[in-house]
């Protein structure tokens, strides 16, 4: 008889998620074993339980999801829960903290319906946080050339080091502070694409500026509540036509950022050594993508 | 393929009751995400995750349990719950704190056998505790003279000025005080029930008193800890007749008690809208005693 | 419809093991809930949540799991367990906090595999840590004479007394100390088995001691950490022969172990009184031999 499929659900906040939860549940995960207030010093002991309680030839069946509202402690309890696993107990682990890796993916892949990304332009604003990081992130390794904006110059170019540091090829990174005007300027103008990423009612980009996007073509923005990043997205914007621009707002991403995240789960238990974060997410957002096609 | 039933138990104590778990899952609560050392302020995020994780049409089958010992907390996650949710995206909700909902409205529904509920007089001893207080406005909501005791007659006004804020008719309700003889005589001579609701271990009520209880057809004691808070009733007492009087003891009620606590989990999937509280409880109590009676 | 069998976890440590979790459902516990950080005071709470839940012909689908890493605090919650539990309202509860005691068992059943254990002379090193004093406690009620050994008379001579205390018959306890050389070349020219249960990377036996040891049958080294405890043993020996001796590593003890502690949850659900600490988990270890040895 096969074992039923676990998910180890680790969130870093005093009280795991609900929304990870269920959508876990929904995903496929037979056995949900939530644990909050998560520290990266007790993720060894815990990874160990997963590694060797069944077979080697039934670890595919044992997962783990890191969570938590918090970005850079939840990389921490990935990079330890990774760290902690060699061959052959490997476990599958996805990282979503936040949401941040799922709602990147589904922004670039809604992008990516409406121009060819190899080759584009696209201004990130608010490239910092952890939703413009990776959004950054998987358009470079797409080939793409990004400018990465925020209000601190040196925040963006710590950004940059950052990505670097992971592996994203540096020519395709350009730093940038909205406070500078000239190269503002010239973000807009280049780019095919834009990304707002900021907080929670931030206006990152006026009609004035929008008007001076020669080459825009899809504007996207991820902020939910009002006024939103970009001028004149609406909320539920989801492919919507409009001053010759492309336009979507966070929930008209957020269909398939929900189907990005449910797919990832599903896909931890089809293998025991899988890997889940921004990137494998493009990958099966693609996926996703392609099999929607042909039904619209 | 339809949604596995999901219940969210929010408990305000260190560690989420076994018993509402326990009972959840013998109600048909498919999966159980127990939250223990809720506080208010965590509500609002936790009810995001129930709302949004699933179609409107599904979310019927995610619901909320509040409970926990402390009454008060438990009120107030209640409240944040379900001022969180709007339509179209609410999910059920019950709170049943240390039982007291299930409990008071068992009481009365026990008492109901026995009486007519409309136009009785009732006197509720410990009034001001979580089950005292709901006993009687459920005994006012169903239009019974309520005498509302406790050894302050300033805390019994309170009670009753709480319960008026709540929309109970507020000339149903008499606060009096236990030390003040002359109210107390009265509310014994004019009673067709006395419900006892103190605390462990505690006399309420006297023989000399109950010989007094001219009217007195039902008398109910909720307190399962020698000694009784009515003199002369047994713990397991289950419509035991006594003096002329029908007496119920704790563990007498319990098992009505058990039956609503279940029946009410079991309702929450029935819709997403619904909100089960004492007053919800005595109507689902009733479809109980109706599926009985023909039986006995 | 028969009750789904719920198993409850009680762990002493901030996160509840999701090692002992993943046997739990391998297993067979259709339900686990889990409850972290378990003080003491709050296991009779806890326990009245299953006592009281369902019917006494129904308990036997309720159980408790207590476990975590502090043996001394598992073993409190333990008693608390057992202490709150009368008739008929018992549910089994079972203990094997850092799997102290399933693999006691499994290097004792492993030992008896190659010698007739009553009337045998064991020698236990580290004999007063949490796997030791199992292992001695085993031994002499399988009637072996035991020697306990450990740096510290005293912490020794505590031990027996503990053991004693315990119901273990005195006359089959010799406390020493590892610094007196009489004693312990005493015992090691005796004993028919040696069990080392030392912390991680502690040498316990020389190989110098090994070669004094004329009647040594079976040598089991408990620490899968090197340097292991007794010279020449092999983390993966499985009843390697060498020199003489039969001899087990932490690995080759650790499949039983596995099968053991898998089985004694299962066993939890056979009827709604059972106790199993780490003498039960002897007899149901023999019971696994007896099914596997037709089959090699």
């Amino acid at each position: 008889m096969s074992k039923s499929r676990i998910l180890i659900q680790l969130d870093t906040d005093p009280q795991a998620s609900v929304f990870d939860a269920v959508v876990a549940i929904d995903a496929g995960a037979e056995r949900l074993l939530q644990y909050a207030n998560i520290k990266p010093e007790q993720v060894r002991d815990l990874i160990h339980g997963a590694m060797y309680t069944r077979g080697p030839a039934d670890l595919k069946n044992t997962a783990i999801f890191v969570g938590g509202s918090n970005v850079a402690h939840g990389e921490q309890v990935f990079r330890n829960a990774v760290d902690t696993m060699f061959e052959p107990f490997k476990v599958s682990v996805m990282i979503d903290c936040n949401g941040s890796n799922s709602t990147a993916a589904a922004a670039v892949i809604s992008a990516s319906r409406h121009l060819e990304l190899e080759g584009s332009t696209a201004l990130v604003l608010a490239a910092t946080g952890p939703v413009g990081q990776r959004v950054a992130k998987i358009l470079a390794n797409e080939k793409c050339t990004v400018y990465l904006s925020s209000r601190s110059l040196e925040r963006s170019e710590e950004c940059v080091a950052q990505l670097v540091a992971q592996g994203v090829p540096q020519n395709r990174l350009i730093a940038i502070s909205s406070a500078d005007q000239t190269w503002t300027d010239k973000a807009i103008r280049e780019s095919h694409m834009v990304f707002a990423c900021g907080a929670a009612g931030v206006r990152l980009m006026t009609a004035e500026q929008l008007e001076q996007a020669g080459q825009l073509k899809v504007a996207i923005d991820l902020n939910a509540v009002p006024p939103l990043g970009i001028d004149g997205i609406g909320l539920t914007d989801k492919g919507s036509s409009r001053g010759g621009r492309i336009e979507y707002g966070a929930l008209g991403v957020g269909g398939l950022k929900m189907k990005i995240h449910k797919a990832s789960v599903a896909s931890l238990f089809e293998s025991n050594a899988k890997t889940i974060d921004c990137q494998e997410m493009m990958s099966i957002g693609r996926d996703i993508l392609a099999l929607e096609k042909p039904l619209s």
